[in-house]
C-alpha cells in the first residue's frame, strides 16, 4: 500500500505540516511542510526535504548549507496531517538563523529572551 | 512589551501551530492550533488552551477527558508562526484514540505500522 493514501493533504491544501526532531537529543529543531512529492523524495533518499511556500518549490533541507538531515523514523499524527520525522542534522544546526533549533524564543514573563544555541555564522553560509 | 506581537498570525489566517512536547520525556504529544485568544488563555491559566479549527471555538485541552496539559515552558520559533510547549500532560495521554501521543503510526517500509501506547479507553473516556 501507498503510505501516502494514509496522509491527508486536503487541509493544508495540498502539504501536511513537518516536525523535525532530532533523534538523539530530541530536541524539536524545525517545523516546515511537505506535499506529496517532498514526502516521496523524502522517504525515497533519506535526507528530508520539504516543501518550500516562499519559494514555490521543493526545498532538499541544507543544499544551500551543507546542514542535510538525514532520516532515522517517519511517524503520522492520528488524523493523517502531520508528518513527525526523527533526524540526525547534520553540521548541528537546523535554523537559517545558525542557530541548532528555530525554538530559541523563550516566554519568560512578558518578554521572550533568546535562549538559542549559535553553531554557524548565516553570514558566512549563506554569502549574505 | 506584549508577547504577541512577536508572533505571526498572519500566515495562518489567525492562526499559528503549536505542537506539544512532554517536559519530562521529551515525547511529541500532538499539534495543533492556537489564535491570539488561546495563547492570552494558555499564558494566564498555565493551563493548555488551543483553537478548535473543527468546532470554530476555545478548546481547553482536557476539558472533556480530564487530561489537561500544564505548562512547563513556552517557545517561539524564528519566524514567529509556531508555538512549541513543554507540557505535563495529566491523565498520561493526549490523544483522542486513548494513546500517549498522537504520532503512532510509524512509517515501516511501505506501510504505517501503529507503535502507539494505548493508555485509556475513549468509548468510557468520552461516553461515545
Amino acid at each position: 500500500m501507498d503510505p501516502l493514501e494514509s496522509l491527508d493533504f486536503t487541509k493544508g491544501d495540498g502539504l501536511v505540516t513537518a516536525i523535525a526532531q532530532d533523534d538523539e537529543t530530541d530536541e524539536i529543531l524545525m517545523v516546515a511542510f511537505m506535499n506529496e512529492a517532498a514526502f516521496r523524495a523524502t522517504v525515497e533518499t533519506g535526507e528530508v526535504v520539504y516543501w518550500s511556500r516562499s519559494r514555490g518549490k521543493l526545498w532538499h533541507k541544507g543544499e544551500e548549507s551543507g546542514n542535510t538531515q538525514q532520516v532515522k523514523a517517519i511517524f503520522s499524527d492520528c488524523d493523517g496531517d502531520v508528518i513527525l520525522l526523527r533526524v540526525e542534522q547534520r553540521g548541528g544546526a537546523a535554523c537559517h538563523t545558525g542557530r541548532r533549533s528555530c525554538f530559541f524564543n523563550k516566554l519568560e514573563g512578558d518578554r521572550w529572551d533568546d535562549v538559542g544555541v549559535q553553531v554557524f555564522d548565516p553570514k558566512q553560509v549563506y554569502g549574505k
